[in-house]
């Protein structure tokens, strides 16, 4: 939280179902009170990697506990989202090796309605907090379709 | 490989389809080539656990490697057995804490075949070979009757 901020504390963004459900998971899984007296644009700031801050990270490197809680926590924001969406349970299911390669799964029932390798997740981050967010609708709005057509599976 | 061996060396189960894919995928993610010069019998003696060994176990602990190895040894060779039957690819995807509980799925397209929680993972283990490979048996046939059921979502 040293580091110069990036987010404009006007982007409409923020106030996005999306944006405040992340906030929330990052807050949620902040187990050792780091973000207690943050604000959100603080919780929110690391995610967005500019040119300059990408240059900053090496190409090869591990993932460290905070980058890993981020990825841990768009992610839940998305079966959160598409819970809420199709209201039924949404479970995600993640695995990273220490390298930071690994998998993700959003499973409704029996169906699987995201699955996504992860790689370089030590440079985990979007150009802007609207690009997090459509990357986020994007994956949303396929997990949807595939409930609306398979809903017997996903109410398994 | 030095406790006494419970493995009988004439149990027909030890030629059964799983139980050899199970001592392949053991040997298999073998990185650091324990069991190189060991037996079959050496390679599953550890997976049986007779009461006695199980109460030589602590209820509470965390699983080490070698454990955890088996564990995923086992539902690696499910997810095998579930391709080898159905024709498609089966993935499986195991998370668990360093505690030893977690989560195990096993993907065919976007179905979920088989979906685990995992509790006392360092306890991993079986009365006997033939529990283990019924307890798998067991799995493969949950795993292919919905695969046959909703083929469809299998094969996307």
């Amino acid at each position: 939280m040293s580091k110069d901020l990036v987010i404009d504390a006007a982007d409409p963004v923020l106030k996005s179902d999306f944006v405040t459900e992340m906030t929330r998971q990052i807050r949620a899984i902040d187990s050792y009170g780091v973000y207690d007296t943050a604000t959100d644009i603080d919780v929110l700031d690391p995610l967005v990697l500019t040119k300059d801050r990408k240059r900053a990270i090496p190409i090869v490197g591990d993932p460290d506990e905070e980058t890993l809680a981020r990825v841990k926590a768009f992610y839940n924001a998305i079966a959160v989202m598409t819970e809420k969406e199709c209201g039924k349970m949404a479970v995600p299911l993640m695995h990273i090796s220490h390298e930071g390669f690994g998998r993700v799964l959003i499973t409704v029932g029996k169906l699987v309605v995201m699955d996504k390798t992860l790689r370089d997740v030590h440079r985990f981050g979007f150009e802007s907090l609207s690009k997090m967010k459509d990357e986020a609708d994007k994956l949303l709005s396929v997990a949807l379709n595939i409930v609306g057509k398979y809903p017997e599976v996903a109410g398994l």
